[in-house]
């Protein structure tokens, strides 16, 4: 029975009354419980407002399907990770709000803040990269090569159809401590590799580019020093806005000569590989500049190791990318899906970066209290684009996926046997199978079966009278519908041999 | 060489002069450089103060040897979830503000709220079943199992050393749906024996009461319906009070006659089995309620399905369990660790509950638009208080436990044979081997092997001149100092074999 505002107020005053009547206690109890319901079933608060039924602006709810696709991402990412001999850490969700103060340049705008409610300021992590870097500073660690899977939090404006969310996941791979140069570089960009390949999604490029050769590029064009970070912030929009209004950003909004966008605007049509790096080296102008030739020469370095890797071919020295973060020193990088599929409602599902990192020398220092640096160099993978993908992939094709790994169903034939079915499955659980059981008492033998059908089961373990006075168990194969008698000893057994599980 | 105040103004002053003389924008790029990195070592946000330290109170970083812990922790738990069949979920960490109202009674005031920085009003989760029941709600689920692990937030003072903190993982089993009584609420008991006989702690027992027992009760004992949550909450108290002072906040405090506290009293102290409730239900006060005898109607039938699970003994009805939350509405329960082992620092960490839940049957309506009802139970794992348990114990042990899976170290004999290793180990890791390398270019051997002992990496593939030459590596097992020459095809195999991976 549906209750409405004025069945409620008819209740409360039935309840008044007999409260003012001093009615028996019981009466009463009764008759508030029937209140309370009656509010709960008007949805709202005290029955004063309804409420909004959605999740905040930018977030989503994961459920079971969406959530055995994570899983499966998840695994292949951590599979990766490990296979390079990393450690796992986890920090807080929120940070003390100053520790992220300054470390994101313009994006910092995009931190969200926990409301003062008396202690401390705090803000939600907006990366993982800083959180390590307090971490590492904290602890006073000097060498370690770890990675953390963890939310963030971005108060951007959200396209979550192309898997942009105000929350979403990191997958953060980093190795810090003082090595000889560009050896531990190079792994971060095998690990992307290896991650997009695991993955299978398609065709994809990973971009290499250093802040130094950009820093020495701005410095000989002549970009004044002071409007090397903001013309940096230019630079990176390359992949959203063609070169035109990239330009024209920079001589109207930022102040730049005409003359220095030009000259920057030659330099970033740049891209390609080895021979590119070497091309650079004999710039007459870069190669006067002592840090972009430093950069050049480990870009040098880069590509040798890469090679080894055998990846140096799927790798682009780009001069156009540039990256958003303030605390990047050497090398940056992102991947980029190259190609899309074109499933329904999958056209802008494809686009855009899917993994980036760099080097970060300077950002462990900023922490220590005797500013000692720790060098540092990582990947991010940008996990939610790549579940948008697979969803979308999914959502297109035939395939039926599982979200529970039930081994067997506990069914009985005839009414009266719960108990013997609760005495079953307690048994199978104990001995770790995977085992449900409806929550009927006299659930219907076809219902059992349908259950097992719809949630993919693959055996039905059944009792009946007979089977209980012979003491077996019937053990039926859903999919083949073949059916055997199993003793109650080798029940265990043979579900494990069935399901292949050791 | 350490940055102080002074050197970074002089050095800002000379970055100053040379803009000033327009200089060679190299040399100033140069010298605004070093500025940056002596403000950066200066160890503050440009300069003007020192960093604090510290993660927000009440919180803690996992460190890699935490995380290891807590991964078999959660594998146990998972595993046991997995076991009865559930599904798995995520919502987002924040919720609209207006979703978590009026549903924690008192406790509302340790909800974290975030800032008003325009748009929504949000507040962080307080538990994972407020967010379950919206989730149903929203999605129109009436019929589901599913397991959530995920961090949620409370303003509290922490205790840390005994594992309380602002921000924990709760992990959650719930069954929603409409069933025949009591079986859902048996196999949640089920599984917090399951689950806390895996980990191997101790000794432990888990109280059960019903929220219908608790207010007929409070009727027949004279409260007034007004005063039963506050009177509630009183109770809740009696795992850290002694009777008398609650039964003094109950008069005092809560105005309640000193004659209902009494009788209230009297109750409170009974706790058993299978015979306390049959006495309950021949109660003279007791039987003629409604409440109290659906609730004991209940637990009776709790206990035969209980006994059927082999867990009837290790169950204890106890009249003085509460439980602080509103949503409850039937069973509720708790575990608690009975001993506590005595350790180093040990002392504080084995006490109170470390699982709790119950069946809150009105909490999905309270979000329906029609307020369609959806009956749920479920049971909440307090896995921080585990975790302290967990890690005070190995630390007062020897064990030394692993952070990493590596399985190889490829190692170098001689010096200019980074080209070697890298070729090696990308073979290796593209076959799926767990496999570091040294990130120097001429390690010695000996600070090669002590890096496999330090970490526990139990083989060394070693590459040298000779082995080059006649195409073998040299395998070394680091336990034994065992080598042997493996051809460089069947090295995979070899190392797979030795470290018994399918």
């Amino acid at each position: 029975m549906a209750a409405d505002e004025a069945a409620v107020r008819a209740q409360a005053e039935a309840v008044r009354r007999l409260k003012q009547d001093k009615a028996d206690p019981d009466e009463i109890a009764k008759e508030v419980t029937k209140l309370l319901d009656m509010k709960a079933q008007l949805g709202g608060d005290e029955g004063k407002h309804k409420f909004v039924l959605k999740t905040p602006k930018g977030t989503r709810d994961y459920g079971p399907k969406q959530m055995a696709i994570r899983e499966r991402v998840f695994n292949t990412i951590v599979s990766c990770f490990k296979r390079h001999g990393a450690e796992v850490i986890d920090t807080p969700v929120f940070e003390l709000k100053e520790t992220l103060t300054g470390k994101y340049g313009e994006d910092s705008k995009l931190i969200y803040d926990l409301k003062d409610q008396g202690g401390e300021l705090l803000s939600l992590r907006y990366d993982l990269t800083v959180p390590f870097a307090r971490y590492l500073a904290m602890n006073k660690i000097t060498n370690i090569k770890r990675y953390h899977i963890a939310k963030v939090y971005r108060r951007d404006n959200p396209a979550m159809t192309r898997g942009r969310y105000r929350e979403f996941y990191q997958c953060d791979f980093d190795i810090a401590g003082q090595f000889d140069p560009m050896i531990p570089d190079a792994e971060c960009l095998k690990i992307v590799h290896e991650i997009l390949n695991d993955l299978q999604l398609w065709d994809f490029l990973v971009k290499v580019n250093d802040r130094r050769i950009l820093d020495g590029m701005f410095a000989v064009c002549g970009v004044p020093d002071s409007k090397f970070r903001t013309i940096c912030s230019s630079v990176d929009k390359l992949d959203k806005m063609p070169w035109e209004e990239v330009r024209s950003e920079m001589v109207g909004e930022k102040g730049l000569s005409p003359e220095a966008a030009d000259h920057i605007g030659e330099y970033v049509q740049l891209h390609g590989g080895l021979e590119l790096v070497d091309r650079l080296l004999q710039d007459p102008k870069l190669s006067q500049n002592k840090q972009a030739k430093e950069g050049l020469g480990d870009m040098k370095l880069l590509f040798e190791y890469l090679s080894l890797f055998g990846i140096g071919g799927q790798v682009s020295f780009d001069l156009s990318l540039a990256r958003g973060l303030d605390y990047y020193t050497g090398v940056i990088f992102e991947a980029v899906l190259l190609q899309q599929e074109k499933g329904p409602g999958e056209e802008a599902a494809g686009t855009g970066s899917v993994a980036g990192g760099g080097r970060y020398d300077g950002l462990v220092g900023m922490f220590d209290p005797k500013g000692r640096r720790v060098p540092c160099v990582g990947v991010s993978i940008g996990i939610e684009r790549i579940f948008s993908i697979l969803e979308h992939r999914l959502e297109a094709s035939e395939e039926k996926i599982r979200t529970t790994e039930t081994q067997v169903l506990v069914a009985s034939a005839q009414k009266k046997l719960l108990e013997e079915r609760l005495k079953l499955i307690s048994e199978l659980w104990d001995a770790g199978i995977k085992a449900e059981v409806l929550y009927k008492k006299n659930p219907k033998l076809l219902s059992q079966l349908q259950y097992c059908e719809d949630t993919g089961i693959p055996l039905v373990a059944i009792v009946g009278e007979q089977e209980l006075k012979d003491r077996v168990v019937k053990l039926r194969v859903v999919a083949s519908r073949e059916e055997v008698n199993v003793s109650r000893e080798s029940l265990v057994e043979e579900i494990r041999r069935r399901t292949s599980q050791p």
